[in-house]
Protein backbone atom coordinates (compact mmCIF):
# COMPACT_ATOMS: atom_id res chain seq x y z
CA UNK A 1 0.00 0.00 0.00
CA UNK A 2 1.29 3.36 -1.12
CA UNK A 3 0.75 6.38 1.56
CA UNK A 4 2.39 9.09 2.68
CA UNK A 5 4.50 8.26 5.74
CA UNK A 6 6.11 11.82 6.52
CA UNK A 7 4.21 13.90 9.38
CA UNK A 8 5.36 16.98 8.79
CA UNK A 9 4.41 16.40 4.84
CA UNK A 10 0.79 15.17 5.91
CA UNK A 11 -0.23 18.19 8.26
CA UNK A 12 1.36 20.73 4.94
CA UNK A 13 -0.85 18.88 2.20
CA UNK A 14 -3.44 18.85 4.94
CA UNK A 15 -3.49 22.55 5.53
CA UNK A 16 -3.38 22.92 1.54
CA UNK A 17 -6.45 21.14 1.18
CA UNK A 18 -8.18 22.93 3.79
CA UNK A 19 -7.02 26.39 2.57
CA UNK A 20 -8.69 25.31 -0.75
CA UNK A 21 -11.80 24.14 0.06
CA UNK A 22 -12.04 27.09 2.55
CA UNK A 23 -12.93 29.79 -0.13
CA UNK A 24 -13.00 33.08 0.92
CA UNK A 25 -12.89 34.91 4.02
CA UNK A 26 -11.87 37.88 6.24
CA UNK A 27 -9.66 36.45 8.58
CA UNK A 28 -5.94 37.87 8.90
CA UNK A 29 -2.82 35.44 8.19
CA UNK A 30 -2.42 34.96 12.19
CA UNK A 31 -6.63 34.09 12.33
CA UNK A 32 -6.46 32.05 9.77
CA UNK A 33 -4.07 29.86 11.68
CA UNK A 34 -6.02 29.17 14.31
CA UNK A 35 -8.84 28.73 12.20
CA UNK A 36 -6.85 26.53 9.74
CA UNK A 37 -5.52 24.46 12.37
CA UNK A 38 -9.04 23.74 14.10
CA UNK A 39 -10.24 22.59 11.31
CA UNK A 40 -7.38 20.28 10.33
CA UNK A 41 -7.97 18.62 14.02
CA UNK A 42 -12.05 18.56 13.39
CA UNK A 43 -12.10 17.97 9.79
CA UNK A 44 -15.60 20.47 10.21
CA UNK A 45 -15.54 23.66 8.11
CA UNK A 46 -18.18 24.52 9.89
CA UNK A 47 -15.57 26.07 12.42
CA UNK A 48 -14.84 29.09 10.13
CA UNK A 49 -17.77 30.61 11.30
CA UNK A 50 -17.96 29.72 15.08
CA UNK A 51 -14.65 30.78 15.82
CA UNK A 52 -14.71 34.31 17.40
CA UNK A 53 -11.49 36.04 17.77
CA UNK A 54 -11.72 39.36 19.54
CA UNK A 55 -9.77 42.25 17.91
CA UNK A 56 -6.58 42.59 19.67
CA UNK A 57 -6.71 38.91 21.62
CA UNK A 58 -3.47 37.45 19.61
CA UNK A 59 -1.31 39.73 20.28
CA UNK A 60 -2.14 39.49 24.25
CA UNK A 61 -1.97 35.47 24.15
CA UNK A 62 1.24 36.13 22.47
CA UNK A 63 2.39 38.33 25.14
CA UNK A 64 1.41 36.34 28.02
CA UNK A 65 2.37 33.44 26.62
CA UNK A 66 6.44 34.83 25.62
CA UNK A 67 6.60 35.49 29.67
CA UNK A 68 6.29 32.08 30.15
CA UNK A 69 3.13 31.61 31.87
CA UNK A 70 0.75 28.65 33.26
CA UNK A 71 -1.93 27.60 30.75
CA UNK A 72 -4.48 26.32 33.18
CA UNK A 73 -6.94 23.87 31.13
CA UNK A 74 -10.14 22.31 32.38
CA UNK A 75 -9.86 18.97 30.81
CA UNK A 76 -7.04 16.30 30.57
CA UNK A 77 -7.60 15.79 27.16
CA UNK A 78 -6.95 19.64 26.40
CA UNK A 79 -3.99 18.96 28.58
CA UNK A 80 -2.65 16.28 26.92
CA UNK A 81 -3.09 17.73 23.01
CA UNK A 82 -1.14 20.89 23.80
CA UNK A 83 1.79 20.51 22.33
CA UNK A 84 4.56 20.07 25.45
CA UNK A 85 7.39 20.47 23.23
CA UNK A 86 6.55 24.43 22.08
CA UNK A 87 5.56 24.55 25.50
CA UNK A 88 9.06 24.01 26.83
CA UNK A 89 10.54 26.12 24.16
CA UNK A 90 8.37 28.93 25.62
CA UNK A 91 9.32 28.18 29.47
CA UNK A 92 5.17 27.95 29.70
CA UNK A 93 3.83 24.98 31.31
CA UNK A 94 0.25 23.46 31.58
CA UNK A 95 -1.81 22.06 34.67
CA UNK A 96 -5.47 20.66 35.07
CA UNK A 97 -6.74 20.15 38.67
CA UNK A 98 -9.87 17.98 38.01
CA UNK A 99 -8.62 14.74 38.34
CA UNK A 100 -6.96 15.74 41.90
CA UNK A 101 -8.22 14.04 44.89
CA UNK A 102 -8.38 16.93 46.81
CA UNK A 103 -10.63 18.76 44.21
CA UNK A 104 -12.87 15.58 43.87
CA UNK A 105 -13.36 15.70 47.65
CA UNK A 106 -13.89 19.29 48.02
CA UNK A 107 -16.32 19.11 44.73
CA UNK A 108 -18.08 16.82 46.11
CA UNK A 109 -18.73 18.43 50.06
CA UNK A 110 -19.70 21.67 48.24
CA UNK A 111 -22.04 20.05 45.79
CA UNK A 112 -20.56 21.87 42.53
CA UNK A 113 -18.25 20.36 39.78
CA UNK A 114 -14.72 19.28 40.22
CA UNK A 115 -14.45 21.90 37.00
CA UNK A 116 -15.71 24.95 39.44
CA UNK A 117 -13.21 23.57 42.04
CA UNK A 118 -10.49 23.01 39.85
CA UNK A 119 -10.67 26.64 38.21
CA UNK A 120 -11.13 28.43 41.56
CA UNK A 121 -7.36 26.88 42.86
CA UNK A 122 -6.23 27.95 39.49
CA UNK A 123 -7.07 31.47 40.08
CA UNK A 124 -5.82 31.16 43.83
CA UNK A 125 -2.62 30.45 42.24
CA UNK A 126 -2.48 33.35 40.11
CA UNK A 127 -3.24 31.56 36.69
CA UNK A 128 -3.70 34.29 33.57
CA UNK A 129 -4.06 31.87 30.43
CA UNK A 130 -7.48 29.91 30.97
CA UNK A 131 -8.35 26.99 28.55
CA UNK A 132 -11.69 25.84 28.65
CA UNK A 133 -12.25 22.77 26.29
CA UNK A 134 -15.07 21.33 28.52
CA UNK A 135 -16.92 22.58 31.76
CA UNK A 136 -19.42 25.40 30.98
CA UNK A 137 -19.65 25.31 34.89
CA UNK A 138 -15.62 26.79 34.73
CA UNK A 139 -16.16 28.81 32.71
CA UNK A 140 -18.99 30.72 34.40
CA UNK A 141 -17.28 30.20 37.79
CA UNK A 142 -14.42 31.78 36.31
CA UNK A 143 -16.62 34.81 35.01
CA UNK A 144 -18.04 34.91 38.87
CA UNK A 145 -14.30 34.94 40.29
CA UNK A 146 -13.38 37.95 37.43
CA UNK A 147 -16.27 40.29 38.19
CA UNK A 148 -15.46 39.99 42.27
CA UNK A 149 -12.02 41.04 41.55
CA UNK A 150 -10.57 37.80 42.62
CA UNK A 151 -8.92 36.15 38.98
CA UNK A 152 -6.21 37.84 37.15
CA UNK A 153 -7.33 36.34 33.68
CA UNK A 154 -5.17 37.54 30.94
CA UNK A 155 -6.68 35.59 27.82
CA UNK A 156 -9.39 33.33 27.65
CA UNK A 157 -10.01 30.54 25.08
CA UNK A 158 -13.63 29.48 25.73
CA UNK A 159 -14.24 26.10 23.89
CA UNK A 160 -16.94 24.58 26.67
CA UNK A 161 -18.88 21.73 24.41
CA UNK A 162 -21.72 20.12 24.73
CA UNK A 163 -26.10 21.00 24.91
CA UNK A 164 -26.21 22.15 28.65
CA UNK A 165 -24.64 25.31 29.08
CA UNK A 166 -22.11 25.29 26.94
CA UNK A 167 -23.32 27.89 24.44
CA UNK A 168 -24.72 30.16 27.26
CA UNK A 169 -21.59 30.08 29.40
CA UNK A 170 -19.54 31.44 26.33
CA UNK A 171 -22.18 33.72 25.57
CA UNK A 172 -21.73 34.76 29.16
CA UNK A 173 -17.53 34.62 29.17
CA UNK A 174 -18.01 36.95 25.49
CA UNK A 175 -19.59 40.02 27.52
CA UNK A 176 -15.95 40.78 29.40
CA UNK A 177 -13.91 43.18 28.15
CA UNK A 178 -10.96 40.41 28.45
CA UNK A 179 -8.93 39.12 25.10
CA UNK A 180 -10.44 35.93 24.18
CA UNK A 181 -11.00 33.17 21.77
CA UNK A 182 -14.73 31.42 21.97
CA UNK A 183 -16.42 29.00 19.64
CA UNK A 184 -19.86 30.24 19.48
CA UNK A 185 -22.73 27.54 19.83
CA UNK A 186 -22.62 24.02 21.36
CA UNK A 187 -19.53 23.08 19.18
CA UNK A 188 -15.72 22.87 20.72
CA UNK A 189 -14.31 20.32 22.58
CA UNK A 190 -10.60 19.52 24.10
CA UNK A 191 -9.18 18.87 20.32
CA UNK A 192 -10.43 22.56 19.81
CA UNK A 193 -8.97 23.96 22.95
CA UNK A 194 -5.78 22.40 22.26
CA UNK A 195 -5.37 23.30 19.02
CA UNK A 196 -6.21 27.21 19.51
CA UNK A 197 -3.15 27.07 22.47
CA UNK A 198 -0.66 25.30 19.67
CA UNK A 199 -1.61 27.53 16.98
CA UNK A 200 -1.09 30.48 19.27
CA UNK A 201 2.26 28.51 20.43
CA UNK A 202 2.87 28.24 16.78
CA UNK A 203 3.20 31.90 15.58
CA UNK A 204 6.30 32.43 17.80
CA UNK A 205 8.12 29.41 17.70
CA UNK A 206 9.58 27.51 14.86
CA UNK A 207 8.71 23.89 14.04
CA UNK A 208 10.94 21.08 12.45
CA UNK B 1 -25.47 32.64 38.31
CA UNK B 2 -27.90 29.95 38.15
CA UNK B 3 -26.40 26.91 36.02
CA UNK B 4 -26.57 22.79 36.72
CA UNK B 5 -23.49 22.18 38.44
CA UNK B 6 -23.68 18.13 39.19
CA UNK B 7 -22.30 16.33 36.34
CA UNK B 8 -24.07 13.09 35.93
CA UNK B 9 -26.99 15.42 35.80
CA UNK B 10 -25.57 17.27 33.08
CA UNK B 11 -24.91 14.43 30.74
CA UNK B 12 -28.58 13.02 31.53
CA UNK B 13 -29.93 15.95 30.26
CA UNK B 14 -27.46 15.88 27.33
CA UNK B 15 -28.23 12.40 25.98
CA UNK B 16 -32.17 13.44 26.35
CA UNK B 17 -31.62 16.41 24.01
CA UNK B 18 -29.55 14.14 21.58
CA UNK B 19 -32.19 12.01 21.67
CA UNK B 20 -34.97 14.55 21.02
CA UNK B 21 -33.21 16.44 17.94
CA UNK B 22 -32.02 13.27 16.54
CA UNK B 23 -35.14 12.42 15.38
CA UNK B 24 -35.71 8.36 13.40
CA UNK B 25 -33.08 5.79 13.23
CA UNK B 26 -32.80 1.95 12.73
CA UNK B 27 -30.07 1.81 15.32
CA UNK B 28 -30.22 -0.75 18.47
CA UNK B 29 -30.58 0.03 21.98
CA UNK B 30 -26.74 -0.58 22.22
CA UNK B 31 -26.04 0.86 18.95
CA UNK B 32 -27.42 3.86 19.61
CA UNK B 33 -25.97 4.36 23.04
CA UNK B 34 -22.41 4.88 21.06
CA UNK B 35 -24.05 7.10 18.52
CA UNK B 36 -25.52 9.22 20.96
CA UNK B 37 -22.11 9.55 23.83
CA UNK B 38 -20.21 10.54 20.31
CA UNK B 39 -22.57 13.50 19.20
CA UNK B 40 -22.30 14.31 22.71
CA UNK B 41 -18.51 14.31 22.78
CA UNK B 42 -18.77 16.52 18.96
CA UNK B 43 -21.90 18.50 19.28
CA UNK B 44 -22.37 17.09 15.54
CA UNK B 45 -24.78 14.93 14.30
CA UNK B 46 -23.08 14.14 11.46
CA UNK B 47 -22.09 11.24 13.57
CA UNK B 48 -25.25 9.91 13.08
CA UNK B 49 -24.21 9.11 9.24
CA UNK B 50 -20.70 8.38 9.33
CA UNK B 51 -21.04 5.60 12.53
CA UNK B 52 -20.32 2.52 11.13
CA UNK B 53 -20.91 -0.10 13.12
CA UNK B 54 -20.27 -3.94 12.10
CA UNK B 55 -23.34 -6.14 13.07
CA UNK B 56 -22.04 -8.58 15.33
CA UNK B 57 -18.50 -6.02 16.56
CA UNK B 58 -20.04 -4.76 19.79
CA UNK B 59 -20.75 -8.09 21.21
CA UNK B 60 -16.99 -8.95 20.08
CA UNK B 61 -15.73 -6.14 21.87
CA UNK B 62 -17.31 -6.59 25.41
CA UNK B 63 -16.16 -10.66 25.14
CA UNK B 64 -12.60 -9.02 24.65
CA UNK B 65 -13.20 -6.44 27.21
CA UNK B 66 -14.55 -8.33 29.52
CA UNK B 67 -11.36 -10.87 29.50
CA UNK B 68 -9.41 -7.51 30.92
CA UNK B 69 -7.70 -6.74 27.34
CA UNK B 70 -4.87 -4.42 26.74
CA UNK B 71 -6.85 -1.31 24.60
CA UNK B 72 -3.73 0.30 22.34
CA UNK B 73 -4.62 3.53 20.84
CA UNK B 74 -3.03 5.82 18.35
CA UNK B 75 -2.86 9.12 20.58
CA UNK B 76 -2.12 10.25 24.39
CA UNK B 77 -5.39 12.17 23.83
CA UNK B 78 -7.64 9.06 23.22
CA UNK B 79 -5.46 7.11 25.68
CA UNK B 80 -6.29 10.02 28.37
CA UNK B 81 -10.38 10.07 27.26
CA UNK B 82 -10.58 6.29 28.05
CA UNK B 83 -12.20 6.29 31.44
CA UNK B 84 -9.45 5.58 34.15
CA UNK B 85 -12.15 3.97 36.32
CA UNK B 86 -14.06 1.99 34.29
CA UNK B 87 -11.10 0.40 32.62
CA UNK B 88 -9.61 -0.52 36.37
CA UNK B 89 -12.72 -1.85 37.10
CA UNK B 90 -12.76 -4.30 33.75
CA UNK B 91 -8.97 -5.30 34.68
CA UNK B 92 -8.44 -3.54 31.32
CA UNK B 93 -5.80 -0.76 30.84
CA UNK B 94 -4.55 1.33 27.53
CA UNK B 95 -1.50 2.00 25.83
CA UNK B 96 -0.10 4.08 23.69
CA UNK B 97 3.60 4.63 22.61
CA UNK B 98 3.96 7.21 20.07
CA UNK B 99 5.73 9.17 22.35
CA UNK B 100 8.12 6.84 23.68
CA UNK B 101 11.76 7.58 22.84
CA UNK B 102 12.74 4.18 21.48
CA UNK B 103 9.71 4.59 18.66
CA UNK B 104 10.43 8.15 18.07
CA UNK B 105 14.14 6.63 17.11
CA UNK B 106 13.07 4.01 15.29
CA UNK B 107 10.17 5.93 13.66
CA UNK B 108 13.07 8.58 12.40
CA UNK B 109 15.22 5.58 11.48
CA UNK B 110 13.11 3.75 9.29
CA UNK B 111 11.28 7.17 8.02
CA UNK B 112 8.27 5.96 9.19
CA UNK B 113 5.47 7.85 11.02
CA UNK B 114 6.03 7.10 14.74
CA UNK B 115 2.42 5.78 14.49
CA UNK B 116 3.34 3.03 12.32
CA UNK B 117 6.21 2.00 14.67
CA UNK B 118 4.28 2.44 17.33
CA UNK B 119 1.47 -0.09 16.23
CA UNK B 120 3.72 -2.45 15.19
CA UNK B 121 5.20 -2.55 18.58
CA UNK B 122 0.94 -3.54 19.58
CA UNK B 123 0.99 -6.11 17.66
CA UNK B 124 4.39 -7.42 19.04
CA UNK B 125 2.81 -7.18 22.29
CA UNK B 126 -0.18 -9.43 21.11
CA UNK B 127 -2.47 -6.59 21.60
CA UNK B 128 -6.05 -7.66 20.35
CA UNK B 129 -8.03 -4.27 20.48
CA UNK B 130 -6.57 -1.34 18.89
CA UNK B 131 -8.13 2.12 18.43
CA UNK B 132 -7.50 4.91 16.50
CA UNK B 133 -8.30 8.12 16.80
CA UNK B 134 -5.47 10.01 14.50
CA UNK B 135 -3.01 8.06 12.36
CA UNK B 136 -4.34 7.03 9.12
CA UNK B 137 -0.64 5.43 8.48
CA UNK B 138 -1.06 3.27 11.52
CA UNK B 139 -3.86 1.63 10.28
CA UNK B 140 -2.73 1.01 6.80
CA UNK B 141 0.24 -0.54 8.93
CA UNK B 142 -1.93 -2.54 10.92
CA UNK B 143 -3.96 -3.83 8.25
CA UNK B 144 -0.71 -4.94 6.36
CA UNK B 145 0.47 -6.96 9.51
CA UNK B 146 -3.37 -8.45 9.76
CA UNK B 147 -2.59 -9.60 6.64
CA UNK B 148 0.89 -11.10 6.85
CA UNK B 149 -0.68 -13.04 9.66
CA UNK B 150 1.51 -11.14 12.43
CA UNK B 151 -0.95 -9.34 14.54
CA UNK B 152 -3.93 -10.74 16.21
CA UNK B 153 -6.68 -7.98 15.82
CA UNK B 154 -10.31 -9.09 17.42
CA UNK B 155 -11.61 -5.57 17.66
CA UNK B 156 -11.05 -2.56 15.84
CA UNK B 157 -11.80 1.39 16.63
CA UNK B 158 -11.03 2.90 13.02
CA UNK B 159 -11.70 6.71 13.96
CA UNK B 160 -8.46 8.72 12.10
CA UNK B 161 -9.48 12.07 11.36
CA UNK B 162 -7.92 13.70 8.74
CA UNK B 163 -7.49 15.27 5.35
CA UNK B 164 -5.07 13.24 3.80
CA UNK B 165 -5.60 9.19 3.65
CA UNK B 166 -7.83 9.45 6.54
CA UNK B 167 -10.59 8.58 4.76
CA UNK B 168 -8.69 5.93 2.48
CA UNK B 169 -7.06 3.87 5.45
CA UNK B 170 -10.81 3.76 7.06
CA UNK B 171 -12.25 2.03 3.85
CA UNK B 172 -9.28 -0.64 3.66
CA UNK B 173 -9.54 -1.63 7.32
CA UNK B 174 -12.98 -2.08 6.45
CA UNK B 175 -12.11 -4.79 3.95
CA UNK B 176 -10.79 -6.84 5.97
CA UNK B 177 -13.61 -9.54 8.01
CA UNK B 178 -12.92 -8.20 11.49
CA UNK B 179 -15.44 -6.97 14.07
CA UNK B 180 -14.82 -2.80 14.36
CA UNK B 181 -16.52 0.13 14.01
CA UNK B 182 -15.64 2.76 11.65
CA UNK B 183 -15.88 6.51 11.21
CA UNK B 184 -16.78 7.06 7.71
CA UNK B 185 -15.31 10.07 5.59
CA UNK B 186 -12.78 12.61 7.09
CA UNK B 187 -14.23 12.88 10.35
CA UNK B 188 -13.23 11.12 13.68
CA UNK B 189 -10.21 11.71 16.03
CA UNK B 190 -9.45 11.13 19.23
CA UNK B 191 -12.33 12.16 21.53
CA UNK B 192 -14.43 9.96 19.19
CA UNK B 193 -12.52 7.35 19.78
CA UNK B 194 -12.06 7.27 23.11
CA UNK B 195 -16.27 8.10 23.69
CA UNK B 196 -16.72 4.82 21.46
CA UNK B 197 -14.43 2.39 23.74
CA UNK B 198 -16.09 4.24 26.84
CA UNK B 199 -19.50 3.96 25.38
CA UNK B 200 -18.42 0.15 25.20
CA UNK B 201 -17.55 -0.28 28.54
CA UNK B 202 -20.50 1.56 30.06
CA UNK B 203 -22.78 -1.14 28.48
CA UNK B 204 -20.84 -3.96 31.04
CA UNK B 205 -20.52 -1.61 33.87
CA UNK B 206 -22.65 0.07 36.21
CA UNK B 207 -21.88 3.96 36.71
CA UNK B 208 -22.30 6.15 39.69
Amino acid sequence: MDYIKMPMDIEKKSFEIIGEEMGEHDFSEREISIVKRVIHTTADFEYKDLLYIREGSIDRALEVLKNGTTIYTDTNMALTGINKKALKELNCKVECFVSREDIAKEAKERKITRSMAAVEKAVEEGVQFFVFGNAPTALYRLKELIIEGKADAKFIVGAPIGFVGAAESKKEIEKLDLPLITVRGRKGGSTVAAAIVNALMYMIIERE
